[in-house]
């Protein structure tokens, strides 16, 4: 028996991560992964994604050069190509990865864990490892719907839609949150005619309202059709298309396609793990109940990322696992807890949408100070031919801490950084208008908008 | 007689800035123009080439299109189509400031002006107009050497090639700074055998050496001639094609060329204003003196941007507007003189580069903290196919404080304002590094960075 000071299960984004910073402390680890290390963030969603998304926006702006006489023939795309890019990333990727593990001499180990005891792990093919610390980081897996479950031919997952080699010619999207959007976009983009179908009354739920107004506008500009309020009700996939039936506010719909993309959520992979065997508490849907530095119920025990309540995001993950390895280790975490507030959202689609922390529509009875500031507004947007974007900015009316951010335009998932800093060490609008902007930048908008919280941005 | 609070000349992004600020303040104000509003910056710099500079990476990606099979045909490209583009935008933008100097009951009179008397300034068109406070904004023009004058036929100033609608099949760029660097990108990306070619030992010599490395290494695979530590000689107009003799440290080269851009500096337009008559102090080269709020040393005249020493960039003139207009307003100003360590330089080539403050090379005795994190190791650069780049931090070895910020790569412009932020509001690497950043973006390299102050990054 393999004797380790901490065992990570799951090598996604939280795991390898929390499983280097363990070695950078001294710990002896091991992570065990049953597929390729990365997880499902850097196989099947957030990196593959993003390539395709890079490679839509190149075939988008194709218009662009033929409005300067550039002769170019779309019909020759060979999609699986485009798609056989998207792997080749992936797989420069894993393989940074299982570097790195090596190089802070982390053992990967392959296989499937469960937890047979205190301190102990057993592999499905039989090993067993002993350690003093374990760190549960397994996930989630799409949310399987009845009438709606993904066969991954014609129903597609995230997953699914990242594996397809070729571009379908009617594709209808039910969820409108982050994937729904950028998948959306990315069909839209590549010519596919795409029917995207959200139940609450804007894409993205998740977001501000206004910020989700300008990506509603660009996508149905694109020629996306947008379905709001609207619930899937049955699909149908005895024919040789799929027969979607729809219901908005008025109507009952139906629209035709060759695939449908699923994405009503995703749920913890805390199954089959024995975790409640070994007295780790798990609420009614499956998640971890967790501490301020996610230690679990069971002594020795942590678990981080998806599988606890925290917003299902990739950074939130790493950030969990660096404060739980820190923990273990006996080091002073960075930081106690995340504060939900304080953590960005990031869609990227063209327009991006990025954010953080108090919307609008949550304030109440709390007074704000709000400022929204066009992207037309900066100069760079028109020089670059990106127009349509804001930043708004809300603040308490008092003290004027800033509250919340939200982005809508493009490059938002970078610039939201800078007041995300603001507002994580508690640095107030004036501090981000004594800030010399670089022109023409679009982070200038922030820079106008932080003006407008107390007196009035120069372009507007 | 007309008669303001504050005439301003020159509409510049400092001195419209600086009248739209002086309105809201409530100060009765005029901008005297003798060409259109938004000055080079807006009209033949920074606007139009960022425009040139995105048509030219769309231009540049088509090779990642053909790879996954779309056909096209660069030799249709109609390069007056293009230039016709960035007027465009620049059209668009000359009509917003003149919308925003409306709205904002901005008189903008067409004219050169001069000082012709305390409170006092007299149009070309015979007209005096008199005001309590006069703001020169004049800026700066295209430095002529013997020699290597610009006719704008064969020899080319910046803004010379922003008029060029034809593409040159060789160009020669004297002058390795931003500008040179930034036409020698776009004419690359556009077939352009381009030469370029800078007296001192690396390309954007007021960059730090270890982010120029980089972006060399991407020129020259690109295909630019990067001469560095060369100097031109002189220059041979009466051929067909000019000839450049060019002095290396241990040669002598000559290129031939159909265009030379000479792009050797910048002087203040300071000559024909009457403000040594009206006791404005200059230096011998220029340059106004003034001090900490921008005042001359002539009562009631301030002046800002190029005439002065602070760095030549349209941000700062700005700053530097609305700090003066502020002073003379009675409105107590944000900044008390512009930092120049805490000016942003910005280049928009691909890779970009940006930084602020203290260079490796400029420490001296000086104790730092290092950190140095390549873009390649933050996941969303291999995404989109962006590798090359890096992040460096500079801080004071006892104190952590952030002394300096260097950046090369995609999008270096915008995501170094997170750093800039946290200089200016003196907050530390620990402070980057507790803050959640968004998985994948650029900006984790930053994250990465500040890692590696105090410790390790995980990616590295």
């Amino acid at each position: 028996m393999t004797t380790y000071d901490l065992i990570v299960i799951g090598a996604g984004p939280g795991g390898y991560g929390a499983a280097i910073r363990a070695a950078q402390l001294g710990l002896k680890t091991a992570v065990v992964e049953k597929d390729q290390p990365g997880g499902v963030c850097l196989n099947w969603g957030c990196i593959p994604s993003k390539n395709l998304i890079h490679q839509a926006e190149l075939f988008h702006s194709l218009h662009e050069l033929e409005a300067v006489g550039v002769s170019v023939d779309r019909s020759t795309l060979d999609y699986s190509a485009v798609q056989a890019n998207s792997r080749k990333v992936v797989k420069t990727l894993t393989g940074g990865v299982r570097g790195l593990l090596k190089k802070n001499k982390v053992a990967l180990l392959k296989g499937t864990a469960r937890l047979t005891d205190a301190g102990e792990v057993t592999l499905d093919n039989g090993d067993v490892l002993s350690a003093k610390h374990i760190l549960v980081a397994t996930g989630s897996r799409p949310m399987q719907v009845p009438g709606f479950e993904c066969d991954e031919d014609k129903v597609l997952s995230s997953t699914g839609i990242l594996a397809l080699t070729r571009l379908p010619a009617e594709l209808v999207v039910l969820g409108g949150g982050a994937i729904g959007c950028e998948f959306a976009y990315v069909m839209n983009a590549f010519g596919v005619k795409v029917t995207l179908v959200e139940a609450l009354d804007h894409l993205l739920p998740t977001e501000d309202f206004e910020v989700c107004a300008v990506l509603e506008a660009c996508f149905k500009r694109a020629g996306i059709e947008v379905l709001t309020n609207t619930r899937a009700l049955s699909l149908d996939r005895s024919g040789e298309k799929l027969q979607v039936t729809l219901q908005s506010a008025d109507e009952e719909l139906v629209r035709e396609a060759d695939k449908a993309l699923v994405v009503f959520g995703r749920v913890p992979n805390t199954g089959d793990l024995g975790l409640a065997e070994l007295g780790v508490q798990l609420d009614e849907r499956g998640y971890v109940n967790v501490g301020d530095y996610n230690q679990t119920t069971a002594a020795g025990i942590y678990a981080i990322g998806d599988i606890t309540r925290t917003p299902a995001l990739a950074h939130v993950a790493s950030a969990e696992g660096e404060m739980a390895v820190e923990h273990m280790a006996g080091h002073a975490p960075r930081l106690t807890g995340v504060d939900a507030a304080k953590v960005p959202s990031a869609v990227y689609c063209e327009p991006q949408v990025a954010g953080f922390g108090l919307r609008e529509d949550e304030a109440g009875e709390r007074k704000l100070k709000k400022s929204v500031f066009s992207y037309s507004g900066a100069g760079k947007s028109i020089a670059v031919g990106k127009p349509d974007g804001l930043v708004k900015i809300l603040c308490d009316a008092e003290t004027d801490e800033i509250l919340g951010a939200h982005i809508v335009g493009h490059n938002a998932t970078e610039i939201i950084h800078e007041l995300l800093l603001a507002a994580s060490a508690e640095l107030l609008p004036e501090d981000l208008c004594s800030t010399i902007h670089a022109h023409p930048t679009l982070s200038e908008a922030i820079l106008e908008a932080a003006r407008g919280i107390n007196g009035a941005p120069i372009h507007a």
